[in-house]
C-alpha cells in the first residue's frame, strides 16, 4: 500500500511528474540537452527572483552546500547553525581543510541577526552560511533581517541553505543579496530526490577565482565556466530524468503562481500549527515557525513510532523527531503539492488513532 | 522522433527499466529503503565478483573517482592515464590538494604493466588509479596484468575506473585485488545517468582511517560507516528512483547470466571492429580494443557531424570523437542492452548514408 508522505523529504510526488522520470534518454552533449538545461535555468531564476546564474548538480543538496563553502571561502567561514543541517555545513568545511567557526543557536531558536553582525564585524570572515529552514527543529530563520546585516559586509559571500523551503516560501535572492542559494529537488519543489540546484552570483564567482583547492565535482566555478562555454551542458553526465521532471514541474509551479503557492504553504502551516498548539506544543519559537514543516513537542508522551506504524496502515507517513529529538518530537511536513485537504485528512486520522 | 543511442553513455534504456524510475517515493529512513539498498548491494557484489562492501552515490561516476583519490591517498597517488578520463582523475587530486603524479600513455595505447611496476617500485606511492576502459580512445586496459603487478605492492590502494565497462565485461574485483572499483549507471549497466557505484575493500577502509581531509559527500569512509550503522541507509537523501531501476535491472542482468552478457558484448564488439577495419581503421591498438565501444579512425575524411545528423533522421545516434579527436574519429558504443541486430541495423544505415 502506498503511503502518502508527510515527511520533510522525500515528499509526495504527483503521478504526472513521476511519469517524466521515465522519458527516453537523450545525449547530454546535444542541442536538446542544452535547451532543456537552459529552460530550467530561466524558470529557476523566476522561482528565486534572481538574475544570477543557476547551477544544477546531480547530487543531494548536501553536495552543493559542500561546494559552496569549499569553492568560496578564502579566509574563514562563519557557519551559523540552528540544528542538524547547520552542524553538517561546519563538518563539510572542517573535512575539507577549510578554516571555519560555528555559531550555534539553541535548537528551536533562530539565528540572531545581531550576533551575525557582531561576528562579521570582527573582519575575520569572508563567507557566511545560514540555514533558512531547519528540518530538524522546524525553525525558519529571519532571512530578511540577516540579509540586511549582510548588506554592511560587501566582502562576505552570503550562502543560504533553502533546501527545505525553496518552492514553498518566497526567497528573493537578489533583493536579499544572497550569493549562493542552495536547494534540492525532493522538498518543496515536489520532485524525487537526486538533483540539487543553486544560484551563483558574480561576487561568488570572483571569490572562487582566488580559492586554490575548490575540489572537482562540486567546484562551483568549474561548473559555472563549463556551462558558459558549453551552452548549459554539464561536465559530468547529469541525471537527465530529473531534468525532465524538474523542467515540467517548474512549469506547473509557475502556472499555479508563486504567490498562490506560497499562500497555500502558509495556509497549511497555520492549520498544522493551530492543531499542534491545541493538542501538543510547538517545538520551534512560534515567531520563527517554518511554513514547510512543523516540529511538534511530544507533550502527551505518545509513542511516535507506534503512531507512524498505525498511520502507515491507513496510507500516511509522518516523521519521528530528528536525532536526539526522536520520540521527544514528531514532524509533519506540509510542502510541495500537498494541499489543505490532505492535511485535514492526516490530522483527523492522527486524532482517530490517538483518540484525542 | 526518438533516437536509439549508440553513444558511450547515456545508453539506450529499455522501457521496463525506465518505468521503474516513475515509482512512488518512499522515505529513505524506512525498512523498505534498507531492504532495497541491501538487495542492490548483494547483486552488485555478484556483478563485481566480490565480497567487498558496495557504496552507492547519487552522482555521476566522477564523484566516486574524486572520493576514492581523496579518501584513500595518504602519501601520493600515481595516476595512470590513457585518455581524457585518466587526466580527469589527476585534476581531481590536484584540485583537492592531494599529492599526485600522472603517467600518460599515448592516446590509443594502453597502460604498460611494466611501467606500473617501475613507478610503484620507487616506494613513493600508496594509491594507484587505472582507467579500465577509456571512452575517448576505445582502449581497454590489460587489467589482469596490471592486477598481477599490484599484488607485489600490498601497501598500494588499487583504484579502477570501470565506468564504461562494468556490466559489459568481466571484472573479477577480488581476484584482481581491486580495492575501489567504480562504475556508473548510464553505461553498460543500461540505466539512466545519476547514480554511481563502487566496491570498497578492507584495505581501502583502513587507509582512509589515516587520511585527514577526506571531504564530505564523497568521503568513502563516512559513507561506509554510515551504511554499516544504519542498515544500508545513506547519510544524504539518495535518488530512490535510480535505486528502484538499478535493483530491477540487476535482476535482469543476472537472469541473462553474466557470462552470456559478456559474450553478447564481445560479439557486438567483434562485429563493429570488423566493420571498422574493413571500411576505416581502428583508433585503438587492436590488442587492447574495448568490448563496449569502438573508436573509429576517420580515414575516409567523412563529415561526422553530418553523418550523425542524417543518422538522427533515421532514429540513430553515434558519437563524434572526443575533444581534439572530433571529426578525426567517431565512436560507436555497443553496450548495455543493445544486441547484435541493433548493431547490424546501425552499420547498414551508416553504409547507406555514406554510400560505402
Amino acid at each position: 500500500m502506498h503511503k502518502k508522505l508527510f515527511i520533510p523529504g522525500p515528499v509526495e510526488v504527483k503521478e504526472d511528474v513521476l511519469a517524466k522520470m521515465s522519458r527516453h534518454m537523450i545525449g547530454h552533449r546535444t542541442n536538446e540537452a542544452s535547451e532543456l538545461q537552459k529552460n530550467i535555468t530561466k524558470k529557476m531564476q523566476k522561482l528565486f527572483y534572481t538574475n544570477n546564474s543557476i547551477l544544477l548538480s546531480t547530487s543531494s543538496g548536501s553536495g552543493l552546500m559542500e561546494g559552496a563553502i569549499m569553492s568560496c571561502t578564502k579566509k574563514r567561514a562563519a557557519v551559523f547553525s540552528i540544528g542538524a543541517f547547520g552542524e553538517r555545513w561546519y563538518e563539510m568545511a572542517i573535512n575539507n581543510g577549510v578554516e571555519a567557526d560555528i555559531f550555534k543557536s539553541q535548537w528551536g531558536k533562530p539565528t540572531d541577526p545581531d550576533e551575525v553582525d557582531k561576528v562579521l564585524s570582527s573582519g575575520k570572515y569572508d563567507l557566511i552560511t545560514i540555514t533558512h529552514n531547519e528540518t530538524s527543529t522546524g525553525v525558519m530563520n529571519p532571512i530578511e533581517e540577516i540579509g540586511h546585516v549582510l548588506s554592511k559586509y560587501p566582502e562576505v559571500v552570503f550562502c543560504v541553505d533553502t533546501v527545505s523551503s525553496a518552492g514553498g516560501v518566497k526567497i528573493e535572492v537578489d533583493k536579499l543579496g544572497i550569493d549562493i542559494c542552495i536547494t534540492s529537488s525532493q522538498k518543496a519543489l515536489g520532485l524525487p530526490p537526486g538533483m540539487a540546484i543553486c544560484t551563483f552570483s558574480e561576487k561568488a564567482r570572483k571569490r572562487a577565482e582566488g580559492v586554490k583547492n575548490r575540489g572537482y565535482y562540486f567546484d562551483l566555478l568549474r561548473l559555472y565556466k563549463y556551462i558558459q562555454k558549453k551552452d548549459h551542458q554539464y561536465p559530468s553526465t547529469p541525471s537527465i530524468s530529473h531534468m525532465y521532471a524538474l523542467d515540467y514541474q517548474l512549469d506547473k509551479i509557475l502556472e499555479e503562481g508563486l504567490e498562490n503557492r506560497f499562500d497555500r504553504h502558509s495556509t497549511m502551516a497555520n492549520k498544522v500549527r493551530e492543531w499542534a498548539k491545541d493538542r501538543f506544543q510547538l517545538f520551534a519559537d512560534e515567531k520563527y515557525a517554518s511554513n514547510t514543516l512543523t516540529t511538534v513537542k511530544n507533550t502527551k508522551d505518545i509513542d511516535v513510532s507506534d503512531l507512524n506504524k498505525k498511520l502507515g496502515k491507513k496510507g500516511f507517513m509522518i516523521s519521528n523527531g530528528y536525532g536526539t529529538l526522536k520520540e521527544k518530537t514528531f514532524r509533519i511536513a506540509h510542502m510541495a503539492d500537498t494541499n489543505l485537504n490532505d492535511i485535514v485528512e492526516l490530522l483527523e486520522t492522527m486524532e482517530d488513532i490517538l483518540k484525542l
